[in-house]
Formats: C-alpha cells, sequence, structure tokens
C-alpha cells in the first residue's frame, strides 16, 4: 500500500480531502463549443439529433449517483461509429471535450461535463450487428442494453451472463468494467469482451482485437479499453463472449447464525472448486428492508442467495454439496428453489436490495459505494465496516458479490443533514483504506469516476506514473472524459 | 482486416516481407556497453553474477526458434527486484538496451539482443514469496518454473492449469501471453495473473494491482503488461489464480474419419457447454509420427485426446456426454482412462507430439508456428493448411488445442536446403493470412517476438498506431526489448 509519503510524492496530500485544484480540462486550456462546432456537428448528426435545450443537457450531466452533475454544452445523438468518428475529429480539432453517454446508469458521476464540452449520447446504436452461434459470440453497437440482448438471444439458447444492478448498455458496461451477481462464475465484462470498436482522441476508429478466443498478437488494447471510462476513447462497437443457457437452474436461500459464518460458507464453496454461478450476501439490515419492500418473511439474519447452474444431475451435486457445507456453518434452513416463478421472486428481492433500502428512509437519498478484497479478509472488513456504521448510527445496509470478495454499502442518508453525509463520507473513507489495507481495491465494479480518483492514488502508487502516461500518450489534449479517473 | 493500401499507409508494403530496415534500436542511437556500465553492473548483482563470456552470451541471446540469435553484451543474473531496478537504472541512464531472460523457451526470436545490451537473466529468482490457500492465489517470483510451483503446491490441494509446452518460467510465461492444453477450461495466462511486479523503462517499481479477484480501478495495467514480451518493462514477481485439484480426472481418446468429424465434434462440445479440461487435435501426420515415437499403436487417423475434471459423478457425465457426440461424427472408438499411469501415459504422447515430429526427420529443424480462428472457422482452417502443405510436399504435422480455434503447425524441414526453407515461410505466410481473413489472429500463444511483426500489422491495422503510441509512452528511449513486437 502506498505510504503518506508515497502520496505527498505523487502530489496528494491524503487520501479522501477533496481536491482544490481547478478541473484537469480547464487547467489543461479547453476550447469552447461555438456557433462553428455547433454548425459542424449539426451537419454531423442533423439538426434533429443535435440539442442544446437546457432539461437534456442537465439529464446528460447527472448519473445515479450523488456527485457533482455538470452539464455538457451539446448533445449530439450518433448512431454510427463514422458519427462518433466525426464529431470527435471536430472536437479534437478545437480541443473541445469530448464525454460518451449510455444510460446515465454509472455510480461515481462518469458523466458529468466537469469541463463543459460535448456529450455523445450512443443509446440510439441499439442495433445487434451480428450473432455468431457456432462461436458463442455476439457484437453489438455500444448502445444495446443488456436485457435488450438476452431477449435478443433468447431463441439462439445463448446468453449473456454479466448483471450490473442497472439495465446497462453493453458500452457502459465495458467502459467501467462492470460485473454484478454472475461474475463469481462467468467473470466479469474484463474477461468477456472479445473485441472493440474505438475511436480515439483523434477521430481515428480502430479494431482492437480479432474474434479468436485467445491472442498473443502485441498488446492487449481490449482489456485497455475495458474499464477506462471514456477516458481513452469512445467505444462503440463490442463483441462478447456468450454462453449456453443451462440445461438446468437451481435457486437456494439460507440464513446464517451470524455474517461470518454465512461468509465462511462462501469461502468453502469456492475452494472446494463448486461452480456455483451466483452467490449474494444480504447482511440483517438489508434481510429487514427487503422482507418489507417485497413483503417476504425472511429471518432477519445474515443470509446467501445461491444459484445453480448445470445438467440436471450437476446443479442438483452443486445443492447437495453447498447445503452440507451450510450446515456445517449452522445455517437455519436450505430452502431451494427449481421452478422458474419462485427463482424469479427470490432474485427479484435480491435485485429490489437497493430500492427496499431506500423504502427504509422515505425522502432520503441513497449513496452506494463498493470495495472488494481476497475473500479470506472479507468476513473481517465486512464485519468491521457493519461495526463502523452501527457505531455512527448511519443507516446502511451491507450486501454483496460475495464469491468474488465484493461488496456494497448502500448509505440511506437525509441529503439536508450535513452531518449525516459527513459520517456516511468518513465510513467510507475508512472502509476503502480497510479494503486497501487488506490488499483490496477501492472498487470492485462502480469504477473510479470522480468519486475515487483519490482513492486510486492510495491504491496503486506509483503505478498511477504508468497510468498517466498511458491516458498522455492516447489524449494528449485531454478531451477524452476530463478530470475522471486520474488528474494529470 | 487491413487492406494493402491499409498496409502501405502505416508504411509497410506487404505482412511476410523480410524487414530491410535496421534494427530499431541502432537507429535510435542506443548507447553501447562500455567499461563503466560493466563496473556498475558488477556493483549492483557482484561479479559473480555477471557475465561476459561468449558461450553464455551466445546462450542468452537464442531461444528455441528457428529466428536469428544475437548475443547481448553481457548477461546478469538478478535475485531481487530491486536488483532489476538497478540494473534497469543504469542501463537507462546510457540508453542501453535490456533483455529479460527466463528459459529461453520461446518461440519467436524474443529474446535475441538485436542492438545488443544487457540480458537480465531472471532464473535465480525462484522463490514461491506466498501461497494464499484461502484466496486460492499465490505470489512468486518471475523465475520459478511452472512445474516447480505445482510440484511447490501439491500439499495444499492446489493448482496452477497453465502449460505451454516448455517447462517455462512463470515470468516468461506472462510476458508472452502463454497458454496451453488447459486453456479451454482455465484460460490463458491473461486470465489467470491477478497482479505483477514491473520494473520499469526508468527503474521504477510497480505494482500493477491488489490481490482481490476483480477490480474496476482505473487502467487495466496487469493485462497491459501480460503478452508486452519485454518491451514495456521487466516482469519480476506475478501473482497468479489457483485452482483446487479435482476430485476426479478422467482422459479419453478417439479417432475420427475425417479432420472435419474431430472439429465438429469440439465445436458442439464447447457450444454444450460441457465443461471439458482439454480437447486437443492431432492429424494423422502427427498420429503417425506419435505411434513411431512412443510405440503406441493408435490409428492413423484424425485424433481428440480429452480430460475430464469434477466431482465423480460430474466427470462420468462429461465422458457420456462426449462420446454420445463423438459417436453421432463416426468416432471409431472411445477409450477412456482414469487411472493416473494410464492417462499419464496418453497425455505423455500427447506431449511428445513436438519430438515425434522432429523423429520424423533426423538432423532436420523443427519450425513451429501457431494461429487462432473463432471455432466456426476451425475446420476450413486446418483442412486448406493441411491441403497446402501435402501439395508443396513439406513434412508437417498439425497438433492443436482446438477447443479454443487454436491449432499449431511443426514443419520440419532441413535447414541447409533454400527451397524447403521457402517453402515452409510461404505456406506460413498463406496460413497466417488465411486466419486472419477469417477474423482470427496471427498467433494464439507463441507471440510475435521477431517472427510475427509484419503480421501483426496486417492484423492490427490503425490499432497499431495505439500500440506504438503505448511503447513510447512507457519506454521512450526504446531500451526495453527492441526490435520485438513493434517497429517504431
Amino acid at each position: 500500500m502506498a505510504s503518506q509519503s508515497d502520496l505527498a510524492a505523487l502530489g496528494r496530500v491524503a487520501p479522501g480531502t477533496a481536491a482544490s485544484d481547478p478541473v484537469e480540462g480547464q487547467a489543461a486550456g479547453h476550447g469552447t463549443v461555438d456557433a462553428g462546432l455547433l454548425a459542424a456537428l449539426a451537419e454531423i448528426v442533423g439538426a434533429d439529433d443535435l440539442s442544446t435545450a437546457t432539461a437534456v443537457r442537465e439529464q446528460h450531466g447527472k448519473d445515479e449517483s450523488y456527485h457533482p452533475a455538470a452539464a455538457p454544452d451539446v448533445v449530439v445523438f450518433c448512431r454510427e461509429t463514422d458519427q462518433v468518428a466525426a464529431v470527435v475529429k471536430a472536437c479534437a480539432q478545437r480541443r473541445v471535450p469530448v464525454i460518451p453517454y449510455g444510460t446515465g446508469t454509472s455510480l461515481e458521476g462518469h458523466v458529468a461535463a466537469l469541463a463543459g464540452g460535448v456529450c455523445i449520447d450512443l443509446s440510439a446504436m441499439d442495433r445487434i450487428v451480428s450473432v455468431n452461434a457456432e462461436d458463442m459470440d455476439v457484437t453489438v453497437q455500444a448502445g444495446v442494453r443488456r436485457k435488450a440482448l438476452n431477449d435478443y438471444l433468447r431463441d439462439t439458447g445463448l446468453f449473456f451472463p454479466i448483471d450490473p444492478g442497472a439495465d446497462a448498455s453493453i458500452g457502459g458496461m465495458t467502459a467501467t468494467r462492470a460485473s454484478g451477481t454472475n461474475a463469481v462464475r462467468y467473470g466479469t465484462m474484463r474477461e468477456n469482451v472479445l473485441a472493440l470498436t474505438v475511436v480515439m482522441a483523434d477521430g481515428r476508429v480502430i479494431r482492437t482485437s480479432r474474434r479468436a478466443r485467445k491472442s498473443a498478437a502485441g498488446y492487449d488494447l481490449t482489456r485497455l479499453f475495458v474499464g477506462s471510462e471514456g477516458t481513452l476513447g469512445v467505444i462503440t462497437e463490442v463483441t462478447l463472449r456468450l454462453y449456453g443457457i443451462p440445461e438446468t437452474i437451481l435457486s437456494a436461500v439460507s440464513a446464517f447464525p451470524d455474517l461470518e459464518s454465512a461468509v465462511n460458507t462462501v469461502i468453502l464453496t469456492i475452494q472446494s472448486g463448486i461452480p456455483v454461478a451466483r452467490i449474494e450476501l444480504l447482511d440483517e439490515v438489508q434481510m429487514d428492508a427487503v422482507n418489507r419492500y417485497s413483503k417476504l418473511d425472511y429471518a432477519v439474519a445474515p443470509t446467501l442467495f445461491f444459484e445453480f447452474h448445470g445438467s440436471p444431475a450437476g446443479a442438483r451435486e452443486q445443492v447437495e454439496q453447498v447445503s452440507a457445507l451450510a450446515g456445517e456453518f449452522g445455517a437455519s434452513d436450505f430452502q431451494w428453489a427449481e421452478r422458474t416463478e419462485d427463482r424469479n421472486r427470490l432474485w427479484q428481492a435480491r435485485h429490489d436490495a437497493y430500492y427496499a433500502a431506500l423504502a427504509l428512509r422515505p425522502g432520503c437519498q441513497g449513496q452506494a459505494t463498493d470495495v472488494c478484497v481476497p475473500i479470506s479478509r472479507l468476513a473481517d472488513c465486512i464485519l468491521q465496516t457493519r461495526q463502523d456504521i452501527d457505531r455512527a448510527g448511519v443507516c446502511a445496509p451491507i450486501v454483496g458479490h460475495v464469491g468474488d470478495g465484493n461488496f456494497h454499502v448502500v448509505f440511506v442518508v437525509d441529503p439536508a443533514d450535513p452531518s449525516e453525509l459527513a459520517a456516511a463520507r468518513e465510513i467510507n473513507e475508512r472502509m476503502i483504506m480497510r479494503a486497501l489495507a487488506m490488499d483490496g481495491t477501492c472498487t470492485g465494479e462502480h469504477g473510479i469516476g470522480q468519486g475515487k480518483m483519490d482513492f486510486l492514488v492510495a491504491e496503486m502508487g506509483d503505478a498511477l506514473v504508468a497510468m498517466r502516461a498511458v491516458k498522455r500518450s492516447l489524449d494528449p489534449e485531454n478531451i477524452m472524459n476530463p478530470g475522471k479517473i486520474l488528474r494529470l
């Protein structure tokens, strides 16, 4: 972990301190969106697909987080990669910032136009370009949403497993290296993107890779753009790996006497090589919220939700193995569901966890954060965080993709109460520094955006120098989503 | 795919033409290894761990390929990351090239010191730094070899699956993005490296990531260095994912009436989601070679070797499913083996394939090459390549990790016969261009090295501009293994 002196050497005093610098973009002398640029953009996308209306601009400068919003000067709606390339080229000539926008469901302030500029809305790029069923891959435009993709694929017997909470766009999921509940078995966007079409900062269009499943051909540009949050280029097409819809899907839910027993069941499940597809933890606060919100009567105790994929015999074997493990750790029961409607009800409760949390305090704001640690440290990290929350008397359920060591805290706070906001911010800071001290990361799946730039400094130490060098090499004028991930 | 005009724009006339440029390094005005540098190096590693002996230098300038060797000016044997950092710093001050060396088992001329300089031999960095059994990961120094690692791990019940042909070092496997026979189930080095310690071109030491299983924290530096072939920095420590040793391992072998039937069996196996651990194809030429070399009596026909990992019931279920599929495609028999000694004999034959090929023509040279295509194109690509080889009358068995769409041709040629060498070169060129036309890659696992730089141009088109920018940003003086992957 980086020491304080490392941080000082990197020009930061301490993680978590508010940035007092001017926004990077402004310091770098970005150009402004003038009549000439507006005319050029209208020429490219057509006047109907360009908007300077306040409502449209404000909507595009804000994601689902609590971070400061900032409206772009203009929003253009692109339909083809060539249009995106022409827009970026026009912006590059004038050094005007470019912010890609998918569904606006990111959680660390990713889409705010901190230095103004042009927002490229990709939601109309919603074409499935090609399905290669034999190769189990699909190429989509960046604006395709994950649920629409799976609806489209249903008849092929294939599916795409990555499922962040929101019905996000594939481009946005790629840009933030999203994951979700299936990652323990199927991996994250890192493992499931085969190739990308990217518009670079100079308007050049590149394809990062071929469709072959593996390659040793040069630098891994695909993985470099996955998780780059729009700061290195605009992702316009994505080729994804697909999987066969499992023959059998079984779900189960099980309550535990305490958090540690639940987490130890997870650890042993993973270590035993049981290919569990989902293994989700909801703590007692979250279970209480879920019961109230979804009118259920689960035990108010730390609870694991499981899903098993496989052949009929294979899936059942997994249930039996995990049930036995859970029993050893004192699980009170192990209810499993095979029927689609039973499974759906169970997972709907899990998916509604965020809204259930919000419903605990009507009128309050949800502030979601996440960390990820080596699984051996997970129980400690969650327990210490739970104690910290309880000590502060803040309302904040915990839910986690615990098979990966990844968990979320949702602070449900009164935005008008500065002391509550401060308490949430401090708990978040302590949780992140705790995760880093455990050799974990400041974010498992939400990304850095504006919200975690200081923590990235703490996490990466000198490696930040390499990140900055890469950023400067691919975006020398710092026009691609400036003010996110890195301070230059 | 890049067109000829794209290639011309990139400054290359056609892929496969010999490079007539001076070596990059020389053009860039690299410094020379003088008495001052030698003294500085001796100070860092100790006089006993530095050699300018001709035999030592020549051995270190040559890998297992047929590409031109080039001895470094001096070889230093490092034992710790700090030593490597000091050596690189000393070289950077003088703009002297640095070439990392693991076991010298690479296949595209990776270790040749084309512009002279200092070879850093990492083989003495063979310490297992830490095993985290609960987290199923291990951190090793770069010089640890894969077999030694698995010997060390045996008592933990864990193993590391990636198995290129050679008993390579983990550092070298990381640098070349190696894979092997288990990749269809366990992935390649791309999927199995969690974090790296890297000495950058200025001597700075960075850690690319934490031990958490997933992270959305900034650019994926880990994946950027995996496959960078020593051209961006020197990898000194590697944190790897581990897996539980399967409860049950079953192997099977099955001969097919033709290549197409064998490949179609593979496609259907993958599509059915059967989690086969290994699925290897040997064509009839290779089977004949294997029979002669290993004194076996397998049918001389296209043959698949399988391995299944799982619970006792799960592994047996996989065998039954695949056996049924193979039967549909006319497999003549499906012999399976559970006993360790039977499995070992079967896989020994597979592992000896290269030596068996060489034994077909004693005194001749083996020239291994590989491509990887989407699996739907695999049968076509292999069949057309087989026909091309047969038409030319060249001796060249085909063996493949066909579950990934990856296959190898080993040309067994008389190095004194220019027409044979030319024929092999031309078949290789046509095979690669065929793979690219099928949306495949010029190398699935051997890497670019010196041997495939022109094909990388053909494969990547404009994306090469991004690779060059990254290279220049992290190694502005081009001292890190110059003359490999990219011409600048």
